[in-house]
């Protein structure tokens, strides 16, 4: 690699005469303050006057170089941290038994210290080195099924992964660990749920928000409750499993169905939306929080229903919105849109001509809402009056992301639309919460 | 109107053998308990086995007809709603003077107790008349701009608004409210963020998730707060005034840039997302939560910047995306794409090449991210890197909604891409929070 990599113009110089390099333990001295830690190299992007240190802390800070004050110190070289080569398996006599498959993603990533960035990098087995513990709660096995970034995944991953989650079910398993990016483990969780019915063990998505060599990485703890839960909780549904605070202390399970990504960054950003966590695990103990759900039993047979419909949709609506787009799609030949509506389930007038179309050519269009939290409702208004007597279907309070895995699932069982409206009214897998008639309206909301 | 509108088979003859009709007050004994109630229209989209009562708390319950154990009595016919005539304006010697714009929404509408649904109908002088605290707030004059729900606003409709707005600000108002329906009331409220500059007296949007004639409803409070904000807070900014609570007391006002509905039927369903609320009502009084704000000021002059361009979309990244739809946008003349993509700002490498062709073509392509919570940060990952060079501008910690509205507001104001770069990456009205490079990443997020 070059020399001081992304360095410019008077910094670069002037790091150059102290024999400084990336990579090198240096003292930055700069408006009265002393830094201490790794210069990291910079990207062709990035400004010429600022140089980035990994303090010991492990986070990256950006410094400003101001000419004839900043002054640089080389300490040492910089220590490079170390991977241990995977432990041989180890067989306990007694130890459950669980699968990890790796996808890829920041759990299953590590910065590269030559570029500074993330890459999805170290395989399952480094990880089970990483996280010794791991070999106290249950005899591994793990296997790279993908290794790339969550945005790249599509439905076709969705069968492969359903494939070899079923595969490992067949070997017995006592249940099955996913490492996954974050980016979209909410719609593969979703994906998962569908497509694994009658599960007799648990199946664990789980993924981090900070590489695993970071010191803030909640890597280590997202993995341990994952093999904990899939060796030994009570529960056989699909869940995904990640921080519940900043804290590196509990883990929340929540359903594959109603699961979200909801902050960009923070440990705690997966939150259940319109149901509670499943189960949560503290303290190297698993506690279930709802008491409904489906029993672990090892002598039920999987059925594996991991057909996906690609020509679906998902498009939000908003004032200004090109109604053209959903003419678009049916000439594309799509089979089914799912609307994310405004409020309780509505979009302008505007777009009633081309929802109109797209039921005569026989697609199903059903309703979420932009809202995320609470319940479609389309009988207060006009609008959700008009809509459902087009046709449209109301996805209650699910997830928009779930509403669109299901219809894509829904449209890979079946091609006949009768039977296609009633999977999408029948609650497969927890994707919506039921309403009681009894209940008014009124309170629930 | 017809007899028991809406009921039909053996549930319609009981109750025809009872005298009873739709709008008289009856009691309902079934299943060992008694119902009080007005009974209620039913749709012809809903099953003929249930009969809706609204109860005395002003909820509707939905109630199972049970041949031959259910009981019916007539107990009286109900006593309808009245709404007085509004009084004639008042004008108190030396109280502020405040402008209610209307332009629809629930809370200027009531249930049509002939058909059981909500319409816009209420005009802003019957508000004034149904919450008769306003005239000891200040002096109000009304105008119903639009009347139609929000979900039928358009870009165009935000250009009136905005005018409608200057108008009354030109006439020397203390302040300004405008009630709006709520499906859309944060694009709306982003819009004039932008179209009205250095304002010298606040602009406070309100809505109402509950329609006035409801006991529960919130349209009275939020009224009540908006227009002590508009006739005596210190602020000078658009903002939008909802309940905090289920309770009926606190009322936030979110900066327009900052806000979205998040919940569809939730009294505190408005949320500053990546912010805090600007300022709280609570008992009358008005208390700024944020010292560094934009003052009122009467001798301010109004910049009044209300062109949008309309060929803007808002696209929702999602596994299995087609690519190709931002080719159409590209074949349709479209001028910009706001992406809501996954995680720190990422879309699958699938959309890649016709990203770079919307480049080619001369679009602004800009990333928001649908985690909605958290920052878009594109120098951690590869994609992210990728997709900055080809041209894809980050949205730092906007709202895809605002990023939406902010681009059809900077391609209304300039032709010139450079100046449209510019003006994306300026902080025009606190539609993203500054980031300090000092402060490292980690710690920030």
């Amino acid at each position: 690699m070059e020399r001081l990599s992304g360095y410019r113009g008077g910094l670069k110089k002037a790091l150059e005469a102290e024999g400084i390099d990336v990579g090198d333990f240096v003292s930055i001295l700069t408006e009265g303050f002393e830094y201490q830690g790794i210069l990291m190299p910079r990207s062709e992007l990035e400004d010429e006057w600022h140089m980035v240190l990994k303090l010991k802390s492990g986070y990256n800070v950006g410094i400003a170089f101001k000419p004839g004050e900043t002054i640089f110190k080389r300490l040492r070289e910089a220590e490079k941290p170390r991977f241990e080569p995977p432990p041989p398996p180890v067989s306990k006599e007694g130890l459950p038994r669980v699968s990890i498959i790796s996808t890829g993603g920041t759990i299953a990533s590590r910065v590269d210290y030559f570029s500074g960035r993330v890459y999805p990098a170290i395989s399952a087995s480094d990880l089970y080195s990483v996280v010794p513990e791991l070999s106290e709660i249950a005899v591994i096995d793990s296997e790279i099924l993908y290794s790339i970034f969550s945005e790249d995944l599509t439905p076709k991953h969705w069968v492969g992964l359903a494939d070899g989650v079923a595969e490992k079910i067949s070997e017995g398993v006592n249940g099955v660990v996913i490492t996954h990016g974050t980016d979209t483990l909410g719609y593969s969780a979703a994906a998962l749920s569908f497509a694994l019915q009658d599960l007799p063990v648990p199946v664990i998505l789980v993924g981090s928000q900070r590489s695993s060599d970071r010191p803030s990485s909640d890597a280590a703890l997202n993995l341990i409750g994952a093999v904990t839960a899939a060796a030994a909780a009570p529960f056989a549904e699909v869940v995904v499993g990640m921080h519940t605070t900043t804290s590196d202390i509990d883990i929340a399970f929540h359903r594959g169905t109603k699961v979200r990504k909801c902050h960009t960054s923070s440990r705690y950003a997966f939150q259940s939306v319109n149901a509670e966590p499943l189960v949560r695990y503290s303290k190297g103990k698993i506690e279930m929080l709802l008491s409904d759900y489906k029993h672990r039993d090892p002598n039920r047979l999987l059925s594996l229903r991991n057909n996906f419909e690609e020509r679906v949709a998902l498009i939000k609506f908003h004032p200004g919105f090109n109604a053209e787009l959903m003419d678009w799609l049916v000439d594309q030949g799509y089979k089914g849109i799912v609307l994310e509506g405004t409020g309780l389930g509505h979009v302008g007038q505007i777009c009633f001509k081309s929802i109109e179309r797209a039921m005569r050519e026989g697609l199903i269009v059903v309703m979420t809402s932009q809202c995320l939290w609470g319940r479609v409702h389309m009988k207060v208004y006009r609008t959700g009056i008009q809509l459902l007597k087009m046709g449209v279907i109301s996805m209650e309070d699910m997830l928009p992301e779930t509403a669109l895995v299901k219809l894509m699932w829904t449209l890979g069982q079946t091609n006949d639309r009768r039977e296609a409206v009633e999977l999408l009214k029948m609650n497969i897998s927890q994707e919506f919460s039921p309403r009681t008639f009894y209940k008014s309206e009124g309170m629930k909301r």
